[in-house]
């Protein structure tokens, strides 16, 4: 069984913890058997949203199940 | 919200802009809300293309909208 | 022809290579028109395999058909 | 208008955000239109702080107004 | 005489020459002795700018004159 | 008196804050003198443990004893 | 539990496979619990070997056992 | 039959197309079968030139022909 | 208080030793409180100096006095 | 004696190995005195090669006889 | 035989060959078979040193003896 | 006028300037207009030298004349 990789980006008012969190559920949401995630880039959005935001960029591994497309 | 980020290759015998906005065009086709595309790699390919052919590889991020998998 | 790149994890007991085929198998299952695979990882599992497991990360380029939603 | 690119670290002794924001504190002090700022490193001073302290380092972008020297 | 760097976006709805150019004829507003310049990000904004926007991240080098704080 | 580094990983199911304690008490039980510890590499492990934890890796920095052994 | 993580190079006449099983049998020697290994380094030397000898470099992580110092 | 890379950096007082041809052309003047290039570095030379001079490093790779030495 | 990282390139023509301490010296002229450098590049000029000079790029961080703008 | 590097990529449709011994042996035709080999990139190369064909790039460091140009 | 690597930070007021030779020097106090010595990074320490301190860090290589634990 | 770069490794029983030197000169003594070096890695062989080798890893740039190759 191949593992596939996807790159996320989590967003929070909160905390790093809550922004990679938010990710790691979105990808729940529709994706069975993740694996794991790694932290690849962390930022805090100034300028377009009301309020400071932390972002916490992603790499979510799971398993790819069979004849499911990339 | 969360973003998710995808890798594609734009190709031109113009210029790197012509082989950025190939990408970010083709991404626009199908995907909504695309935020941001960061430059990943630029080469020229001369072997296999008639023409020399500029190649930029973008990283696009766009909003994953709720439902959708990745 | 835009190209767009996936990251896979292919897995053997037995070498690097067939970890390598291994992933590129399975992409060809499911992609048409694959270019080239570029080598990003490579780690032996240990804890949770029953036998040692050799592990490749793949970046795999392949040609965006027309209409295909990334 | 341009955006400019400054060096902070911000330092705390309860947690990575707490440091971080810190360090976004001081630049909008004296600067206007902070766009957005990257964490660039993260480490635990042990030796010459009385308490274990957070540091975290990032890169923030503001707007330079006109005129004004870099 | 001691060169310093200061990091600049520039920006242009053209091209990535125009972004860079953008950048540097902003240094040599305020900077003189401006040396060389190496580019270190290129992007494209799409969300915020109502045409898409070319960004080039520039490290400016300069002559540091005598008595002139950092 | 020459410093020496060693690299742990703390692990933790609150936050990256007590993943990153959870290392340096370990190093602190059999060493002294530690001067600062670096982050190096932060994920979250979702396959092998019974609730996601978080796992920050650091580079420890200690004073190495006169006589003692690497 | 923490994980510690040593660095180590295996050395082979034969393939890159038998310099990485070089590495992790001699880490098993004297270690309990090693949990994976990451690839960081592969070369071959010519000068001081008597037959070409690829040498690969690994991390390897394991269990750091309670008061076992580093 | 190997390939050979080697590093040239183009120039040009137009654009960073002109200064990656501008190199490319040079290496086609005393080289067959060149396959590839990729840019590795893009900069703009200010002091030393009359004008302000794009300059692309390009890593440019061709079919090295039997017995011509590297 | 929060540390602040400028970057500068002090210049030799006898060793690295001397250009980073010409940077150091050229940075305490106008700032208090410097903390430490880190060097992050190193070069030796040759077309431009009558005299090969030896160039070492820093990183040095200061405490940033209450009230001073970047 | 001062030692010369060079660039070369390897190619073979059995392994990595095959590759690499590929690069080192055709360098070895018209240079003495290669020292050492470093592994700088492992892809595979799928669109152009009648088979799966893979590639190593190995950075090769030999001594340069004197009065040789490099 | 299998090599391992450790991380050492020499230090010196004089120059920065010194801080090296001062992490050689000790490693080999209790080390035998030596065989390289890697610099991953040099600074220079002023906040807590009474005088300017360069610092050097080290990976050095040495062969692992059978029996000997890491 | 384009300039080609090539790697050097320079070698000395003294220092990091004259293993830097060393690998200059000797470029010197077959290229004309040598432009700049850059230092891109330093290390100290210990093994196969009678004495303690400081080696500087340099990339020299030059002016490639019309019609040599490369």
């Amino acid at each position: 069984m191949v593992f596939k990789k996807i790159t996320l980006i989590g967003r929070s008012n909160e905390s790093f913890e809550d922004a990679t969190t938010d990710a790691i559920d979105r990808a729940e949401e529709t994706l069975e058997q993740l694996k794991w995630a790694t932290i690849t880039d962390q930022s805090v959005e100034l300028a377009t949203a009301s309020e400071r935001e932390f972002q916490v960029e992603i790499e979510a591994a799971f398993e790819l199940q069979e004849g499911v497309s990339e």
